[in-house]
């Protein structure tokens, strides 16, 4: 019935990838601009001295297929209103596909109700993205992966693992008898896979309250550092209160050099100041945050950035073209 | 069938007000409770070093009818996810019903599309508290009344007009000759509304763009204010320009005293400085939105602030017990 | 990664327009198939002894753009369940896309609770258009433009402002001193939009209740008119008592001649013959709703009817092929 | 834990039955209120010359259990319409609980897509409903019960078959050899149940077209009518088409006096000319849908309205009780 | 405006179909696919020792329109959960539209409440369809044609009626003086349309139950069918008890040979025996439910299976290809 | 304004409790029944030849507060549609609320997409519960507590730890040096609080895949168990594997006596055999999972089941009342 000569694709067309972005992460978005050989659309975003924000796109995105670059670090709701007032402006101008671009989502602490009365923000800012109109997401390393089942809209949860491991393997020779040290028993399962793929040991750190005093802490080692290079790893750092913590148990116990790797650069407070203090011989973050030259420059060489760019602007290229994202690993 | 001696209520039962607010506007809030005599709630709102907002309530709130006071000025979008997060709270802790009571309600300006490519952030915002939780609103005095169609809850949009009208009444006799005078046309109606319930006439100043410059305007003056006693009539004062321009409109036009008065005291950048530093007799605005101490300062006493507590209060009583909140006023 | 070859489009396709109408405005339909150059597609729409419609399409519409011209003046409720059984129909049908372009949509007035205890039909209306399954609505000159808020779905909102003013400037040269003439307050911005276009001053008609009597109005008309050609400006004309009003009372102050200009002719009850009998020089207005051929044969030649047919294909050409609809106005 | 003394009722209070009604059906809305023997709640209801309809209530409902009493016959969508409206006006005044009684629910015809390309018109009638707010719905016999699955909310979907069936009961002394007679293979089922309840035979007509003349039909008599009485049963009477066809043919067949029963007066068109002409003994319907009284007229005493408001008015005294409606009939 | 040499497509493109399919129907999957010339995209479907169903596609959906063809016989509830696991998985793959193919669809018998306090199981499963994500869905010989309306999403609803006529003509002439009967008197009205498509006489069987006892029924056959070829029609054959009394009641009545003909071998407990011993020449059905082999052994030659492989993959070719289903049938 | 002698309640009335439950775990909720003491409420729930379910309630739920205890343990996919189906129940019969008590939930491992083209099936289930009609859901020790964030509704997720806790600490004399042992890093955290909460230290067991064979794994013991007794801890054994690895591993590593605690007893395949068979003291696990006399019988008395009914009556009671769930333990 069909005839034979019919012109076919093999899947649905969206047409060319329409690149937006907030104010949250300009460097960011414009390496995944680069890499993906396409501008960054022009829009205005302006902040009315009530406080209001306001967008305007300078071109029309009827039917097209379009991405919103949005971290969400501080300052928080700033960052998220510009993200959903983006997708919301996109949606009312009847883009096709609307996909938010989210390197760090906030909120992703508060996951779950671990005590009566208290929120689960992380849902209500996957419904707030959903009402605002969004299509699909892409984020990366969040704090639990379940929260993925907070969206009902389909989504890339990606990881800065592999990147991770790249380039510790590319460090390995410099480190001597390496293990892996975990500050938080949460993140255990994926410390272990860091040191599964670098094939060295595990240790954990176990923190205990002591007494009533809510903050006196005590600190146990499981696990042998003595005379080895310590990888610490986590999923962000905030203040680097237990960054710090963490260094200087493994240094009591004995070992040598302290490596720090993480994703997500929160550095609230003083933590660049705090961490640069800290006897460690290198730290190792990515770019879903940006940090401000000042607090890089407390670092001197010491700090490693790894770019998320070329991952994020491969998922959005294979998004558009309707190829796999997880071809991208050899899972 | 019924047993005739079956003990009937006339409405549902609601059980008690429970009263909470964010941190926003903590007089008002207690203003509220005080007219209501029952007290404000305990709960925790934190902020955490990485900008993070965190609530815990201090009490069980299921089954209870719970009013959450909150308004959304600057900073508008932490007041905004304090609202949210705290109806979310609520909800998630099996409130019977939850009601946001927001004295001012943010992006009320931006509610239509009239130019391309731009958002309606009113819209979104509705969503938002929708999608947090809420079951009604209520406002005050809306840019436009048609924002009520924004949600899909039932809500209740109050209006200070009638405390407005009562206290210019109050001082109508210091007043000669008074006219009412808008600076704004898309308040054109609500200005007819002033002036008929004064029984003294109306003006309008138009403004019009002037050649190619975006900033050039030409003011005229339609109606009539000479040797007249002025009042100067709007929903909200932001920047205080078109008051600024309008006091010395009137003023070039022969007006004797001026009178200022609006709703919501926004009072942007350097408002305050500003219009105190204007030939007005009096400004009159309410208590939606505080006032910082160190800008009420600069008025002395030329600043009069009515209170919309009592009309709060009275309006979340009658929701409670299921009475008439039009009853309120002699529609 | 991608092959460089690989064939491109810059946006999704959706196909050819499929042009369906009801049975409310079928001129209209016409010309606007006329300017797109696509036949109006066949459908049986029937209605049953029983006062039930039913509809039938007689070709299939799977995966197709499809466009319901539908308009909703009397018999409104009519006209508006005919629009709402086409949607569901398209949808039913598995339609890729389907638009509800509806030239004047009915009870955009009932927009807001400005009394206790009333409906918000507009609502209700965008309510059941998206609930029958439009995916985008397009229409005209809303009452107020926030009605765009009522809508989930994103929609255009077309004026037939340039279209006015484009005649107006074809006939200035045969008008003296004009000035533009509001007799509804709400309509003030937008009748200063008018006056600043043509760049004639604007004047203003008060209208305050008088005593207790609900039917006594006085009227003052604020701003000059005296010798000088009025035109009155407001969006719809439906009874014609306003218009009638605002004609006499600027004959009254001494306006020579008298245009009329809006842009939805509902024309209720005997409109026709009330406005036939004033001493206006010309009515003009658009195409939005048919005047039945008996009712403009009472305006003689004085009644001249702007067609939106081209606007209205325009906008459709655009949102099929993905164009930009701001680009058709010089904003 | 809980104290013994705690004051317990067995199931939730909605407070008392606030009765509203349209303008489709006044005289069985005050049948019912005076069954509940509570008034009607006091509304304005008005057309505007625009067509455009306006409710207003006179006072409030705010946590009340509100019923809306509105058949949908003709004019079909202007009754619908009011039916919504009201739903919508109580909806955001904020009413507890909104159930919609719908004697006869139009467009229940239109319940599937039994040819390709159109509507399911009672399922778009059914979301209407819902997204006009209502929480329940109370209708009658629907053409197919399946129609009640259309419906998210839960609803009573009650049956006029005891009022039915106790009549017939109460004549069948005078009936001789009787026998159900259905003209509609889709009514099958039902019609067993009354030949069931009587202890009678069954018969059917079977209707089928001949040749390409759509409206030319072959009509077989399957079972037995001779020299018996024969009662036609249907769940409504629109053109009286079938019924006059029926009636002839079971006269044909020799049967003695003929009884027609059906619970939906519809009568469109000259039904009741039609029907009042035929050699039928006793036309048997309810007040669904109100007879005007010039047709009642034709038919003399041989027309027998029997009221479906007991039933209506024992269902919404149950459902605001929290009482089981099942009870009513003895299943 | 648009250029004329613009690349135009008909309709919008949805790529190649992607067919899946669970575990309920392997061989009716693999015809479809056959008929499609297309394969069967490869997917891990595993039941975990816990009972947990898991599923993983092996290459990506991104885009891509899907089809998942899986019926819903015994095992139920786990064919079921099957299918709507591989919904989601698709959904969250981002396919670009997925379509429930539903051979038999299940609980379609509790489609309405005939008696209080019993759930509408249809309905849910509707939902649960939609909520899994499907965007359309295709099923075939409904027990109720009115649950189409129980799904939002529009659907295609196709029957096995003209391959059972098409079947039956072609052994017309083995027959003598044939007559339908049916013995579900909702089945009525689908019989006839047996009857009147073979231009042969129809026959009911009605049933009664007799006095208190739940089981004792009295069985009336109301037409003739003495000397005559029975066919038996139905939509599905669950545990044959009502088949084997029709197949009695028409031998005793006279009947020479009976031939029995429906659309779901549902086969429930003995049904197979049961059937296998009548005195029936030839069985007909479909398979729209697999019959396993040691069934099929039971009746010999005397099962006949049509298959609606063709027209299932009929219907997803033009799905796919948007264009008509209707055409299929000469409606 | 209101009258002070206005009878007033705390909060919201919901009646009394009504109970019912599904056939998965009838003890457990004849245990709480018996805690609350209320009945079980009457119920058919029958399994048709066809495998289709159907329920029927004994009585009205009109306005009453109903809880739906059942377990989803396997047979999983019959048991939770027995739950969805009670609940579409209750819900059309016009319940006022509806919670879903599911004290073991399944597919809760299915709770992100940790490889790509995976189910969140866990979303699917909380979508499934939420679309049937659950106004509420409590639950028991989710593997992960953010399924919580998966559902709209509120619940209450409730932990058997503090029943273990105690349990632990009133034989811990017998006890010497114990260790806590997790054989789950995913489960580190909670494993932290059974050893911080019994004040003792905690190991680790960490799995890794060696080379390229998917089942060949290397378990490391991390921490100290030497000459102490071994407490393993964790939610739900299912086949057992995971345990008899880590019981023969702490046995190897000098471990004394060994006793197993973990929440939802799965007991797949033979994992009771399996486990019966280790050198294992004690076995603590609790009755949110019925296990068959067969398998317990195979344990002796080295199997010890807590009862979580007195935990699920209490949140029942304390729902109902619209008391704090959170005061029953002392966080």
């Amino acid at each position: 019935m069909p005839s034979a000569i019919r012109f076919r694709h093999e899947r649905m067309n969206f047409g060319d990838v329409k690149l937006y972005t907030g104010t949250a992460c300009p460097d960011l978005a414009a390496s995944v601009a680069n890499y993906l050989n396409v501008p960054l659309c022009d829009r205005d975003v302006v902040t009315f001295p009530n406080d209001n924000l306001f967008v305007k796109l300078h071109s029309s995105v009827r039917g097209q297929d379009c991405y919103v670059i949005q971290t969400t670090s501080a300052p928080v709701h700033r960052n998220l209103m510009e993200l959903l007032i983006m997708i919301q402006t996109l949606r009312l101008d009847s883009a096709a596909r609307i996909t938010a671009v989210i390197p760090y989502l906030c909120y992703a602490r508060s996951d779950k109700k671990d005590q009566p009365r208290i929120p689960i923000t992380a849902r209500l800012v996957a419904d707030m993205i959903e009402v605002a109109g969004a299509d699909r997401y892409v984020t990366m390393d969040l704090h639990a992966g379940q929260i993925q089942g907070f969206f009902s809209i389909p989504g890339d949860v990606l990881t800065a693992f592999y990147i991770h491991i790249d380039y510790l393997r590319s460090i390995k020779d410099r480190m001597q008898s390496p293990v892996v040290v975990t500050a938080d028993l949460g993140f255990a399962k994926k410390a272990r896979n860091y040191a599964a793929s670098l094939n060295i040991p595990l240790s954990f750190i176990e923190k205990r309250r002591m007494g009533n005093d809510a903050k006196a802490q005590a600190l146990t080692l499981i696990g042998d550092v003595y005379d080895r290079d310590a990888i610490i790893v986590d999923d962000e750092v905030d203040t680097g209160g237990s960054i710090a913590q963490a260094v200087n148990l493994v240094k009591d116990n004995g070992a040598r050099n302290v490596y720090v790797i993480f994703v997500h650069p929160v550095l609230s407070l003083n933590a660049a100041d705090r961490l640069a203090a800290l006897p460690v011989t290198e730290f190792i973050a990515t770019d879903t945050i940006p940090i401000p030259p000042e607090k890089r420059a407390l670092f001197g060489d010491r700090l490693r950035i790894l770019s998320v760019a070329p991952l994020l602007g491969e998922v959005i290229r294979r998004a558009n073209e309707g190829r796999s994202v997880g071809e991208l690993f050899n899972e």
